[in-house]
């Protein structure tokens, strides 16, 4: 039997349309196949009729995280580029590094992020990455559920479009379905109109959308604006992006007049709070975006900005830093935050009627959170201590797809051990940075 | 015997007068009694020798954390107010929740508080509180320690000062020394001339220093240089608070003309960036801070509105808000945000050359930290993960005045089980907000 029984657990509720939560006390959560069949009050339900029965005994279910804009496998070069300048960032550090990227690399880098997400109960991931074929392997080994786009420059000509095109076939709906593919030209800034037009057309044939950075700061926006008197999202717009469905990560450096294209399409925005503390990018217009009706989902971007890969903190960090962007305490409130970390982010991540709800129907992607933590107690409000106390170690049980991959902190589906020395192993040949190599320039 | 060997660590190495960090491999560290007394490469010591030995294999020793401001009791009303205005914290919240304090509210909450703390590798608390002999019975119970201070306000009149040099004398060098007492009137805001004065004049005759909230939001010091022509600190220089050592909580409204008044005194800031961000109250100016030799410490001031006690969050947010404060990644680099972590707090807490350092002659109050988890790998940069990556849970053992308060997670001085209950007994007596029934009004 594939069934499942969650029992005696709390549930998290809120609405798909409007920033509310609230908690149930008291349910199971009757799991068939991949879906949620049922969520109902404890004591209905024959635990001997289940394959499987989880005693929740008051943990909190909750949708699994959606981290909807990462590079997973740059967790192997974390710590290697620090208290640096964006320009160096990217001209001295990250593309020289990745110049020793290898396949075997991004499979055991992947499999790495993608048990340390599972260990902060995150389900899903939108990558955005090379060698995207491993990617899907190590996906396919987790249990999870990943939005795949193969990363190209404009330098890679008409064969770049065709290789992102090639993985988009080949491994749409791989892994039991939990793996989706979209096409994945870099930015704006490193790829050129006719790039972007040939991306677009290779989405609109195959039926996909695209993952792109774009705005990542408000430099870049000025930049692109003193060049050819466009923002990067009228390119975008120009070039027909914003024709199929699409990923934005960051758009940081929104103008006021890019709020209205984005309404109008069918897009939704990655936000990554620490890395824009930490490279000191500026604040997103979130407030701003969620106004206009434009999804905003949570994200962490790479691990060589962002250190972790860790969705409580960039939750965490969206609260603290609209709330000082507006100047006001009660800007971006408990409910908004949850909003954001669980129906907008399903929207963003391209499925809102499957993700981000813990509700009869929805895909049995379900984190079992310990509330009984000394930093939680006393629990006068389960929904701030979601918000500002919640850190990744207190997620015991994480289900994907209705599959339990780990359970009571053991991760059910990859082998740690092995991880850690595969990643290790290549540590001294992954940290040379060779003069002059590098896979791009930074230029805006 | 009370010797202590801490077997085959790591050890973090720091300077006293300038922002480096190392790390040192394959060490020892010998404690004899409450003091270290030498650290040395592995293979040297005889385990046999020593009464208590730790196999520390690989994990990092540094220095305890301070947390340099705090009210740890209100851990008890956690969760209570949020998304709330600075004025309604204040006036709709806290100070109504405050009129429902008891002595045995406090001694549980500190227990918490301090539980909690512990289990983050938190050694050392200056706390600002009511009730402060209940407090003090929870820390000489935790075996931490402490710099404690009984809250007053100017409303108490002259009995509030002589309670507050009261539990001053009372409890100078309580609990084997560990805990230290200051003087504690809450704010200039709060305290008119005549009291500050009163509180100098007890602080110089019991020979103390003070711990004070000032200038804690820009609005605050605007107000205070309308209705007087003074900003806080200015206030504070002239009622002659400056004239004795001070911990000024805050400080976040700064001007420059503040500067060279605090670079000329014995004090120092605690600085509580999550309370910062969470309550919209701006960005401390601490680059400017220390580039006038003024130390800054990390806090975490109180759980209504930082929700957690946990200094490496402080610490990650000073790092993040300063480069964003400063537009530059490169400002607040790890070295010194690892500086201010140690030494300055220790410098702020009035122990400069007793704490801060693994080093020969400092106290013991030491924390084991674990950096193998998966949020750490691979470990390019063990400075970068402690900075970026380190969360409270990843303290595996802590040491405080040489005896071993934690180990492998477990609190040996505190009953978890115990505390919860003590503590979830009073929430709903606790979390009544009688109408009009408060212990202050906040009207800067």
């Amino acid at each position: 039997m594939s069934d499942l029984l969650i029992r005696n657990c709390r549930v998290l509720q809120t609405s798909a349309h409007e920033p509310r939560a609230a908690v149930l006390n008291g349910q199971d959560v009757i799991v068939r196949g991949s879906r949620i069949e049922a969520v109902q009050p404890t004591g209905q339900a024959d635990p001997s009729h289940f394959g499987q029965v989880i005693e929740a005994g008051g943990l909190l279910a909750m949708p699994g995280l959606i981290n909807t804009h990462a590079h997973v496998p740059m967790v192997i070069f974390r710590g290697l580029a620090e208290d640096v300048s964006i320009e160096k960032w990217f001209n001295d550090y990250m593309w020289p590094l990745e110049s020793n990227l290898q396949p075997d690399d991004v499979y055991w880098g992947m499999q790495l992020g993608l048990a340390e997400m599972i260990r902060g109960g995150v389900t899903s991931v939108a990558d955005h990455y090379f060698y995207m074929d491993r990617a899907a392997e190590a996906v396919e080994a987790a249990g999870t559920r990943a939005l795949l786009g193969w990363a190209i420059f404009g330098s890679g000509g008409q064969q770049a479009v065709e290789q992102s095109a090639a993985f988009v076939r080949q491994y749409q709906g791989a892994a039991g379905g939990r793996i989706r593919t979209w096409m994945a030209p870099h930015a704006p800034y490193t790829c050129d109109d006719d790039f972007l037009r040939a991306s677009v057309r290779q989405a609109e044939a195959l039926g996909v959308g695209i993952h792109i950075h774009v705005s990542e700061t408000m430099g870049q926006t000025e930049a692109s604006l003193g060049k050819r008197g466009l923002t990067p999202i009228q390119v975008l717009e120009q070039t027909g992006v914003l024709d199929v469905p699409t990923l934005l990560a960051h758009v940081v450096g929104a103008m006021p007049g890019d709020m209205a294209i984005l309404a109008r399409r069918t897009t939704g925005i990655a936000h990554a709070p620490k890395t824009y503390l930490k490279l000191a990018m500026g604040t997103a217009p979130v407030r701003a975006f969620i106004g206009h009706g434009i999804p905003v989902g949570l994200a962490t971007d790479g691990a060589v900005s962002s250190n972790t890969l860790d969705i409580w903190e960039s939750l965490r960090l969206l609260a603290l830093t609209q709330k000082q962007e507006a100047g006001s305490p009660e800007a971006m409130t408990i409910p908004q935050v949850l909003f954001v970390a669980t129906r907008l982010s399903a929207r963003v991540f391209g499925l809102p009627d499957d993700l981000g709800a813990v509700e009869p129907g929805y895909l049995a992607d379900i984190i079992l959170v310990d509330l009984n933590g000394l930093h939680h107690q006393p629990l006068h409000s389960l929904t701030a201590s979601l918000v500002y106390n919640t850190a990744a170690g207190d997620v015991r049980t994480v289900i994907c797809d209705g599959k339990i991959i780990m359970r009571d902190r053991q991760l059910l589906t990859l082998d740690e051990g092995e991880i850690v020395a595969q990643v290790n192993a290549g540590m001294a040949r992954l940290s040379q940075r060779v003069p002059n190599k590098r896979i791009q320039v930074y230029n805006p």
